[in-house]
This record gives structure tokens, sequence and C-alpha cells, in this order.
């Protein structure tokens, strides 16, 4: 089973939620281990003792540096020793990525990791990528997220012959910014990808494509932007029943439509992403994980590690990419 | 009255949508005009008759160039000559911004004309500019659109004091990439503007703040997936609701409440977009008009004129910015 190191001082309901949540995955049976202070309650789950904090707004790189005894780069320090599979995290996602490099290192060729998040799609999830690990990339970047999300969408999402489009502001290949079009045709020339040109942000949840490639800054305002617009229409929706007695009655009786809606869509469903290109497991949670997110995000690292999503990442990524 | 050219060939549902949605706004006692070819039935509206198309696939620049006698260049030179007052097209974007920057030419000291949309957040619209006009942007033109955004939320939004904001990866001012960080730094030190920092694009439907600034490509991916995951939602709702008996129900009582949501997220209730920076009133409807959004468009455009947009634009833009 696998083992399962959690940052319990993560995200902005740690320790609390992120405790309640880790045991709720470890009665599933995963090995979860939580790092954080002493003395924290734990419910009987171990608990490695740790005594620096990274917050939200620490800067990443010096953070992880200045504080080596913090609960985040000790869980992931635990994964470089093989002490743990994988890493669980609801805190600094910078800080997350910062220890990463520190203390699991890139794999064999990879230039720089990548968050990889399933978005809830009509007939089944895509994965966009980056969605957040890199707010600066270049263009080769971009060709290997490409090639890591088609690894990803096969291995773990069971999908075949990944089809593979650019976040892009117009389908014609034409259309873009210097960096997409710039993109576009190093994807055009990519052998090892069912590369399908680009998509428009408005077809991500119509299944775009099974893999959406984008640079890291504009992955994060598109997944952002996708959970915010969904919280918001559904609370919208909420109110606007709420407002007669007639469709009180009428939101009582789609109550069951309305929750298989909010599942489908829930971003706790999924709990957290990966990241994705380290030697070692991370999953990065959301900063505002409650207890299912954080419970779903530590069993999304655990079928990571059953899967063997790193060993298939290192062993799949085509050679072309190892420059 | 407001006196509206319209590119009569201008969208996917071009012409018959548009000249229904043309007539829809004449009977509000817009002065309408259609632009296309001879023998086009107009149900009465005055036709410029015209030789040319430019369609959504074309280069912007080479077709406004090489075809002069097109619909949309024709209705742009007719505003450009004092014969309209404003023009509409649901066509090619690309070309109407191109066509815009020849026939009508920049207000001065405008570097970029940029496209202003209003965004149905919680408490009344926000303005996200630029939505798509410049895929490339330097610091200097987003600090340019935080000026035409604040004056266009100020004096058609009647918004006193509007609040800026530059949307971006995370609430804190480090967070972004090159480009939103060195913006950051520019508008926090620029007079004249009400600005508070960076918003994050899961806050733009709960008012992130009346004026939220983006580069054209992020703006624009932006822009569209909130439109696509709105419908894509509302959608899948529907589809819920139709799948049993009890739902069905519950979905008839809660019509009105429905239709309530629908019509305040729906964006053809605006439209379309107005692009601002130019000499002359340009509105931007989607591609995928029908006669309503055409129809809305139009009012939008005669609404622009009624409250002196461009003049105003003229006028407030802070002379700083005319370099």
């Amino acid at each position: 089973m696998a083992r399962v190191a959690v940052d319990a001082l993560g995200g902005d309901k740690a320790p609390g939620e992120v405790i309640l949540g880790a045991l709720e995955a470890a009665a599933d049976g995963i090995e979860v281990t939580l790092f954080g202070p002493a003395g924290l309650e734990t419910g009987g789950l171990p608990l490695v003792e740790t005594t620096e904090v990274i917050s939200m707004a620490d800067k990443p790189a010096d953070a992880v540096r200045s504080r080596p005894d913090s609960s985040l780069v000790r869980a992931i320090r635990a994964v470089g020793a093989g002490e743990a599979d994988a890493i669980v995290s609801a805190g600094n996602t910078g800080a997350v990525l910062a220890a990463g490099l520190m203390h699991l290192r890139r794999l064999p060729g990879v230039m720089r990791p990548a968050i990889a998040v399933p978005i809830p799609a009509r007939d089944g999830p895509s994965v966009l990528i980056d969605a957040g690990a890199n707010a600066d990339a270049r263009p080769d970047h971009l060709v290997q997220f490409a090639h890591m999300g088609s690894v990803f969408s096969r291995e773990l999402l069971g999908v075949s012959e990944p089809e593979v489009r650019l976040l892009s502001i117009g389908e014609e290949d034409g259309k873009g910014n210097a960096l997409t079009i710039e993109v576009h045709r190093l994807l055009s020339e990519a052998p090892g990808l069912r590369f399908a040109g680009n998509a428009e942000s408005r077809d991500l949840l119509r299944g775009a494509a099974d893999v959406v490639v984008a640079d890291g800054f504009t992955g994060n305002i598109a997944l952002k932007l996708l959970e915010g617009t969904i919280t918001e229409l559904l609370d919208a929706l909420r109110d606007e029943i709420a407002s007669t007695n007639r469709s009180k009655l009428g939101g009582f009786l789609i109550r069951p439509a309305a929750r298989r809606l909010r599942v489908r869509f829930d971003p706790d469903t999924y709990g957290g992403a990966y990241l994705l290109g380290l030697r070692g497991l991370a999953v990065i949670a959301h900063g505002s994980s409650g207890r299912r997110a954080v419970a779903n995000a530590i069993r999304l690292a655990a079928r990571g590690v059953e899967n063997r999503v790193v060993e298939r990442l290192a062993d799949r990524l085509p050679a072309r990419v190892r420059v």
C-alpha cells in the first residue's frame, strides 16, 4: 500500500481539516504520515515532528532554503529518502515546486516540472498542463509539457492515443501570441505526439482534447476561472431558486440532479494536481482544501504510486526530450 | 438618434441573423444602415452596396488592404467619413481592428486600441480590458488599458472612482509572470488610477474589481472560458434535470429562476464589446451572434454614441498617457 507523506501545516484550513482528510484516506488503507509540530492531535496517525512553517505568502525558494525543518520540506525529503512514496501539500505551490527541485530533483531530461490537472470535461477528464508551476515558460518547455501530459493521459486515464491541443485564442494555426505561435510550430513537427492544433478556452469543459497544453500563467488563469465560474454559477442558481416558493419546491425536486452536477464539477472531486517531472511524486491540493479535498488528494497520490507514474514518465518520455 | 453602420456579412450567422437583429434595433429608433452585397433582402433597412467579403479565416491586415470594398471596410470608412456614428461587426475581430487603425486611426496618445467587455459580475458589471485586441502587449500598453477601462467604467457604467485590478495568478504583489510583475509595479506608481493590486481569475464573476486589466491573450482566454463554462454548466444542468421525472417536474417549477440566471449570464445580454482607443466607435459582436446578440450590440453602439464615449476618452485620458 502506498506510503504518503502529508504536510499537516499546508493550506488555509490546516491543520484541522488536513488531519481529518488524512484520517479519511488512512481509513482506505493508505499509509499516511503527518509532518507537523510536536503535540499535534493526529487521531492516531504517525507524526514526524517538525519545527518550522512555510506560509502562502513566503517567497518559495528563500523559504525552502531557510526553513529546512518546515513540515513541507521535511515531508518532501521523506520522499527523496525513500521513506515515503509521495507527498501531499495544500500549502504554497511555489514552495512545493522549489523543495521538489531541491530535494527530489528532476527526472533525466526534464527541463521544468509542470502541474497536470484533470478537468471534468463532458466525456471524461482532460489533462490541463501546466496549471501553474511555470509562470514564464519557453516554447520548448511547452513541448515537453505536451509529452508529460500525454504520458499522464495514457498511463493514468487509460487514453490509448491522447490527442493534444494548445490553448490559444483561436483554432486557426496563426492565432495566438508570440509564444503559442512558436509552440504551435514546434508541436506540429514533434514526433510521438498526436497534436491536433489549437483549442479555445471556451471548449475546455466540452472536452477540447485529451491533453491541453499551456504555459503556467495561462493554465493557472484558466483553471481558477473554471473553478470560480462553476462555484459562482451554482451559488447564483441556489439563490435564484430560494427567491420564490414555487422555485423552492422545484429546487427540492431537482436536488439529486443538482447534487450529481456538483459532484461532477466540484474541484474537490479530484482534490489535487500532480506535479510531474520530478524523481518522486508530489500532489498539490488547493489552498482552500477541506477534509474531503485533502482525502481525495491523498487518494490521488496513492493512485499515482500504484500506477507508477514517476517510473512511467521516466520510461516513456521520448529520448528526444531528454536533451 | 445614433446612426449605426452594420457589417451585414460579419459573423457565422450572417447575413440572415444580422439583418433580423438590425431590424430589431431599428425598431427602437436607432438609424441602422446595412453594408453588404446588392440584392440583399434588408426588410426595408437602407443598404450600402459592397462587392467584397472578409472572412473569419482571413489575415486581418492583408484582407483589409486588399479588399477595400468589403462590407466591413466600407462600414468602418462610413464612420471615418462622418456618415455614421458607430460601426458594428460580428466578423473577424482582427480585421475590425486593422480597418479601425487604418481608416479611423487612434485617438491622440493611444498606443494600442483595446477591447473592453462588461463581465456580468455579482453586483453589477466589471470591465475586462483587453479582451483580445493585442495578443502580445508591452507593460505600458496595459497601463493605458487601465486608464481606458477606468474612463469606460466611470462614463458608461456610472462608477465614480473605479477600482482597477490586474489579472494575475495570485493576489500577492510578487505573483505573476514577467509581464504582470512589471505592470503591477507601473500601476502602483500611476497617478489618476485607483489601483488595488492583483485579481485572481476565480474572482472575476464575484466582482473582482470595477476594471480588470489583462493583455489581450490572457483577457481573451478568460472571456471565452467564462462564456464556455457558463454555457456548458447550464446545458449540463438541463440534461441532469431531464434525466428523471421527479427532476423534470422540479425543472418546470424552477424555470423562471433558471431564465433569470440565463439572462444574467448570457453573453448575448451585452451583445458586444467596445473597441476603445480609436477616433470613432466600433462594437465587436460575437462571431456566433444571433439576432438578439446583434440587436444588443447595435444598442450598445448607440448607447456609446449617446454617451459620447469616444469624445470622453479623448478628453479624460490623462495627458501623461499621451506621450
